[in-house]
């Protein structure tokens, strides 16, 4: 949605400028002074859900998208509210019990809870998700320093193929279906490792857009460039296996988003002590690259150390 | 929006069950131990504006709506978020730079800033805005007390008549028209008397849904019962004049709501420092009623001492 990057600019005008606003230029606002983070976000069916069939599942992830916001900046969601606008059959009493049984579970899981909301008739599908934490401090968007090491959570791409899946545009047997869409649906929130990123990482996002769109958000207004090695960039057996055999490329695997890893970086004096957290929390953590000045062009390096030509800004549609 | 009541009740279940939480019965969400106060509301083009044709209205009124919930209740409100979804005629360029605009005017008015929000693609025009404020305490629905006096601010009824001549149901001269289309997009909210409430009102809500519905949701979930006099019911000059001159009745004039003005209970040892208040601010507030008993029926009285019989539970469509 690149054009709403421009909305945004627009609208920056209007947050007040001092240090505790981040001037909209961030994923979460922070007031400093009352140690409050509050992200929100609205998810339109069609757009960021493909429709409401499983209502049990799209709940979920809208959660877990937006609690992700603020995981990844350090801050410990502790409450959310939830607006719909839909119709009587998206509210069905049949869907609203399946709603309220997803959002029970991810209120265990995430030791989260319901505070209020809204709901309307539309006959579009949409729901806005505020979600609400309380921190001394945030990691901040566009703080990367020059020869930062660029670090990434879990694995990328599972979640594409399940997109994929979902739009039929592939099909794979019932196993790896199963494996894929759910990677899709429950992105698996790196919540254990959100607190101790603030001792180490300079800066952070979660990967929504896709790795490359997200590597431009951290590298401070394009003050900076990356250099990132495609063998580094963490991926499933599953999908190592589906690359080989489908020979499918893996750069476009990784690049379409929905992966909700965190992607930060770190001074490199800081790798001994990101090697022992990760061993320490069981949560997989692999350098990826470096941030490299700004005179020089971003780069990705293939596995046979060819540069990668982008055709376009980090998207990669085609498969 | 009855049926969204039972929905609002069905999600009660996974709010926080501690006196923090409100357990989602109220119009805001206050955790105490943060002195946090959230409102979340959703608009939607053709039931909560009835087109974007005024973009800067339209976007007043529903900043003024939200932020309404937490004057009410003796809350000054901080900041915004605004989440948009709406195609690419609602936001083009033109239509933006009225938003920015309206929102400009209203950060300066309320002393209020936006601090982020969303904006995406979808046919169908809806906003979603979020109002933060902080406060040791917050005056509760529910909490009216037997024989408390009701009390409401300004006057009632000219924004139903500005949306009556919006629909084209009625028509009338050019300078009242202005009049009620502006009381119906710019209602006038009581920020004076907001902090002052927190010492004399026992409960308040903002009239949105109409006089006799919101009166409905103070006296303790059917608990109690009110008796209130038509007489004592404030309107304006111009709404007078309409109604003498075009046979209207006045209770179905102020029964309809969008009046936004605060609706409050207070014991009546507080009349003398209410009517103290009332001078000092310069904001008109009327004693309209008592809170009854629960085995007397709500009554309404007209202005010839006699009952009115209410059709349907506080809704008044026929004009």
């Amino acid at each position: 949605m690149h054009e709403f990057e421009l909305i945004k600019k627009y609208f920056s005008k209007l947050a007040k400028k001092n240090k505790s606003s981040l001037e909209l230029n961030d994923d979460v606002f922070f007031d400093r002074s009352k140690k409050l983070v509050v992200s929100v976000d609205t998810y339109v069916e069609g757009i960021h859900f493909i429709n409401f069939k499983k209502p049990n599942l799209v709940i979920k992830k809208i959660i877990r998208s937006s609690i992700s916001d603020l995981i990844c900046k350090g801050v410990e969601p502790k409450y959310y509210f939830i607006s719909g606008s839909g119709n009587k059959k998206s509210f069905s009493k049949i869907n609203l019990s399946k709603i309220l049984r997803s959002l029970k579970e991810e209120q265990k899981k995430y030791s989260i809870f319901l505070c209020g909301g809204d709901t309307v008739f539309s006959n579009k599908l949409s729901f806005t998700i505020t979600s609400i934490g309380f921190s001394n401090k945030i990691i901040f968007r566009n703080k990367a320093k020059l020869n930062d090491d660029i670090y990434i959570t879990g694995n990328l791409g599972d979640s594409f193929i399940g997109l994929k899946l979902l739009k039929k545009k592939i099909s794979l047997n019932s196993r790896l279906n199963k494996y894929f869409v759910n990677k899709y649906y429950l992105p698996d929130l790196q919540t254990n490792i959100s607190k101790k990123l603030l001792s180490f990482a300079n800066t952070s996002i979660d990967i929504s857009d896709g790795l490359l769109t997200d590597l431009e958000k951290l590298i401070n207004n394009q003050k900076y460039s990356y250099k990132i090695f495609l063998k580094d960039i963490p991926i499933s057996k599953n999908l190592q296996n589906l690359i080989d055999l489908k020979k499918y490329k893996k750069i476009s695997c990784i690049s379409n988003g929905d992966d909700y890893q965190i992607l930060f970086t770190a001074n490199p004096s800081k790798s001994r002590i990101i090697l022992k957290t990760s061993k320490l929390l069981g949560t997989k953590i692999s350098k990826i690259g470096k941030i490299c000045p700004h005179y020089q062009k971003s780069q990705i390096i293939d596995e046979k150390n060819k540069k990668i030509t982008l055709k376009s800004k980090g998207y990669f549609h085609k498969f």
